[in-house]
């Protein structure tokens, strides 16, 4: 890339990982990221799981797992590197999450020596593919109430795994129709005991030669609305008989006299403690998408600046597409939340290299509400990813009319995968319940002892302060939101001061006004009263997760040495929070956040920024950083059969 | 069907053409409009061709041509019969589209006897299956640039139709790579006097055995992001003769003498006049999009109905998920435009049948201005229809999660397919610039000869009275009117009065103001002012539109007998009323048109009414009169395999 600009953006957006994705843009080939249009469904597959055991053997299933059995253990750059496969075939993506994040997380992560000693080196180079066999088909979101039972019986020491109802199937799970010998499969652990709630087994399903094993059915999912060439399918257990050594064992299990052993005596906490573990799959799955976007944009954008249509009264030559305001409304706002997204993703993957890839001196535990953290902000940036992707993708096909709905130009097929993103990996609106309630348990562990009358006043300095200083605190943002105070209704609109105290002001009021709304609910009336409240609480969820993009993105931004890229990432950054603002902007107006005025300036500083974008969309594009062998659309390469007179 | 509240909801979207839909309902197999989720590419073109001809042996590709020739000259009943069809698979709607709307439609509306003698018949029994090439890789909006030339050649007689350069390539033509033997080719018409613009031949593509004839070639566009089963292709042209009676000569000819002759002396307004008489294709691809859109909520609604996911505290089985308001919200808000949109379909089908599909006296003509807004109407109609489809697939698919993205349920490939509807037959971007155009030209005439001084205050009153008494006034509606004024901050919410006074005054203040911007335009500055508005003037272009489509509702609801039905569409429209409103809350109460505690109650309204509605699901679902036997899904028919425990 000749373009400095561009290369300190790209250097910006690359983070912590840098070396990582560096690498990968040098090692990639595209015969190994990317398919072919029109394959059938089976030769998708077939060549989907070569390109898994490819990029097995140069390496790239070792990144996170332990040291010891030849893993690099850095937690932080298979994250990254899943970005960098976002750029690729999303088929490939997934079935590369099921193999090495689910499937080969889950063995990692739960299990204990004995499983990593005899697994983990055949997981890492793709030899065992595994599935993660969790969702069934009566449950997918309240994982709790799986139905599939694994039962110990003492009389052979064994454990008996059971789907004793049709909804207790397992479904929809990748590897399973054609690649998987093994599978992590989660039940409710029985033992003559009692009930012990959602634990997983290690446990083959098919033997070397790729037969079924008895007891096992296994059924395809058949076509679906994307990913091609991932092979889910359904499990059905019929009273199979695996060793109590199958159980993986690091957070309980079952001792050789066959007694229950946990150091978390608490149900509800030892389930969500094994989950918290796989936090990494949400962590992904948003990166993956994010790229999947950023590849979209830059397909769309490089098409929209060279094709022309309709002439200017008096002019002999068409306008250039990307000329349009409207043209320029429908990418610029989505091409800047993909910059914002992109320093949220490089934030998020730092904090769980941090509380999981860094190893801690024996019996230290990093704190609670670091986990929490960590968690809350995962499944809201994962759903705020995937849903910006779907439609970010959407939009591009739109930009590029009927061209964009030729497979060869690269979108459709994204925009058809890129789909599910919103639901695997934790549905987008549970997902974001899921941020509320823990911002709300935050919330109640502050207030919880105050009595309402006395909530008001002191709300609203918690919050303003508390909360905001916890989640952030960095000098440079401190800085900025105190220039930003007392001048609201004057200060400029892309001031970057101003544009954070709006967030923080939608945020904090959102949730504030929520808990009070909430803590009125007793025993009888909750449901009811939650669920009125329903699209109040993920509200305050997705506003809470929009800050956390915005101060991700001011910090990095504040980490720029000066000069004409940062002053370019200043717009970029200023048109993303803008239009978020402009989302909202009756929630600004309502709550007197906004004047009328003010909030038509928003308008129209929006249309003024994407004016000033728009000579700098070819290094804006560069700057993404995405390999460019891998961007083959005959419309982005210039190939396109056009003059574009 | 048993529920006398459902069938009298489906009576009243049946509308005028409630026998075509009747029959429809009765008539059809499942076998002659559904596919199979894993078809190769190829086996589902064969399969839709096979379709086409199936349907066209029950008569349904002779509704809307003459009767001279066998037709019923039925122009509103195609558009219904449209709709019926886009309840199959849409793969098959476009090629029947292709086939009767386009290309049929074209042979009927722009040729005279010579071509119908010899042709009608075999194009209404789908034996000569034909093309509609308009479409070139340099033009798809601004059509009027086409490249491809139809030159006449006084030695020979002969026209001979060429493409000059890459760009001017017929491209994404329906039927051309696999079908069509003829086409209706478009082309800038040149003969020895000069250059004449855009006309069209009726040209023999491929021969008997189905040979593509000299001087053609045809490729295959391939793997597209839907319509799997739609032969798309490319047609060149390297000078290829055809005789002179092969121009489509209704609205201008070449004589004998080799002159040209036409009644339309200006160019561009011949051109428009052609293009206006093939308005019914904007009119049944909205239709047909919107019936895609309410098999898919009515799929994602029943499932909904049954679905439990999540216990609330202290309850042992799990909530339906529709009974949550976030799924409410997602739902509930898109099956009430759904019911709007369907009125507004019924009232532009029956104007077209008015203008288009009726003989006049000879000599006769339909006034300029009735012509002109059916075709600003179909083309926002279509726009707005188009992107709610695409949008409430999404919305369904995501409802259903996992179980959504498994292709038997019938979404995937819907929502896949009804991604281009949003740019053939016009992108709905320029569309909604085409209604912003139609409305401004009204403007001027209104207001083109007064002072800039002047115009102020007579603005107001003329847009408040003249344009809303022309689009309307009808009696029911003016009693509407009439109650709403002078209390709009204080009635209810759900007050259908207040609700259309709510659309009027957003749709009369956005043109009024995007026409005073547009005034200043002159000459050098033309495009930076018109681009600079372009967001105002789409806007002014959908709040139209949306006015147009409460309007057609309220018309219809006003018809409706008293009881049940007729309170329960009440609620229905409210409920699409207050979500149009809250989309543009930011915008009322910039125009203090809403304060910010109404504001708030538009928001509180809307959950009101999904809690009202809620129990009434099944009634709302079946009252859409989709034809049963083609809802297949699984999640729908209750034989997906799960206890739903």
């Amino acid at each position: 890339m000749n373009d400095p600009v561009a290369l300190e953006l790209r250097t910006t957006l690359d983070g912590p990982w840098a070396a990582v994705r560096g690498d990968f843009r040098e090692q990639i080939e595209p015969s190994m990221l990317l398919g072919t249009p029109g394959e059938s469904m089976q030769a998708q597959r077939e060549r989907v799981t070569d390109q898994v055991l490819q990029i097995a053997s140069i390496g790239h299933g070792r990144v996170g797992f332990p040291q010891a059995y030849g893993g690099t253990y850095d937690y932080g750059a298979s994250c990254a590197l899943f970005e960098m496969q976002g750029y690729g075939d999303l088929s490939l993506l997934v079935k590369l999450g099921v193999q090495f994040g689910l499937f080969g997380g889950a063995v990692s992560r739960l299990g204990t020596q004995r499983h990593h000693e005899e697994y983990l080196r055949g997981i890492m180079d793709a030899q065992i593919m595994g599935s993660f066999a969790m969702t069934e088909i009566g449950h997918g979101s309240n994982v709790q109430r799986l139905e599939t039972t694994i039962t110990y019986d003492p009389a052979t020491d064994e454990l008996v795994v059971n789907s004793p109802t049709p909804s207790s199937v397992k479904t929809y799970i990748g590897n399973a129709a054609k690649d998987a010998r093994m599978a992590v499969v989660f039940g409710q652990l029985l033992t003559p005991e009692g009930e012990f709630g959602v634990h997983a087994v290690l446990m083959e399903v098919r033997d070397a030669e790729g037969n079924v094993l008895p007891g096992i059915t296994i059924e395809d999912n058949g076509v679906k609305g994307g990913l091609p060439g991932v092979d889910n399918g359904t499990f059905a257990f019929a009273d199979v008989r695996i060793p109590r050594s199958a159980l993986l064992n690091k957070f309980a299990d079952i001792d050789d006299e066959g007694r229950y052993q946990s150091d978390i005596a608490n149900e509800n906490a030892r389930f969500f403690t094994m989950l918290g573990t796989l936090v990494r799959g949400r962590v992904c799955v948003g990166g993956g998408a994010a790229s999947a976007a950023k590849k979209g944009l830059a397909i769309a954008l490089r098409y929209g600046a060279r094709r022309r249509q309709f002439e200017a009264p008096g002019a002999e030559q068409e306008i250039v597409v990307l000329d349009y305001l409207a043209h320029q409304r429908k990418l610029f706002p989505r091409l800047a939340k993909s910059y914002a997204l992109s320093f949220a993703q490089n934030a998020i993957t730092e904090t769980l290299q941090e509380l999981h890839g860094t190893p801690l001196p024996d019996g230290e535990t990093h704190p609670k509400e670091a986990i929490r953290e960590l968690e809350t902000r995962a499944a809201g940036l994962k759903a705020v990813s995937t849903w910006h992707a779907v439609d970010t993708l959407q939009a591009c096909r739109e930009a590029c009319g009927g061209a964009g709905f030729i497979a060869e130009n690269q979108l459709t097929q994204a925009r058809a995968d890129v789909d599910v993103f919103a639901t695997f990996e934790g549905d987008n609106t549970v997902l974001l319940q899921l941020v509320a309630k823990g911002l709300l348990t935050e919330y109640k562990e502050m207030f919880g002892d105050l009595a309402m009358a006395e909530l008001a006043g002191l709300v609203t300095k918690q919050v303003a302060e508390g909360l905001v200083e916890r989640t952030t605190g960095r000098a440079g943002l401190q800085r900025l939101r105190d220039l930003a105070k007392g001048r609201d209704h004057e200060s400029a609109m892309d001031d970057t001061g101003w544009l954070l105290s709006m967030f923080e002001q939608r945020a904090d009021h959102a949730l504030e006004t929520v808990g009070k709304r909430l803590r009125k609910a007793g025993k009888d009336n909750g449901f009811e009263l939650f669920n009125s409240a329903q699209d109040h609480v993920l509200f305050a969820a997705r506003t809470h997760i929009d800050r956390c993009i915005l101060e991700a993105a001011l910090e990095a931004h504040d980490d720029m040495a000066d000069g004409e890229a940062k002053e370019l990432m200043r717009k970029v950054l200023a048109l993303y929070a803008l239009s978020s603002i402009e989302e909202d902007k009756a929630w600004f107006l309502e709550h007197g956040r906004l004047n009328s005025v003010r909030s038509r300036q928003v308008t129209a500083s929006i249309n003024d920024l994407c004016r000033e974008l728009r000579p700098r969309v070819h290094t804006l594009v560069d700057g993404m950083g995405i390999p460019e062998s891998l961007i083959t659309a005959p419309i982005a390469t210039g190939e396109h059969t056009t003059t574009f007179a």
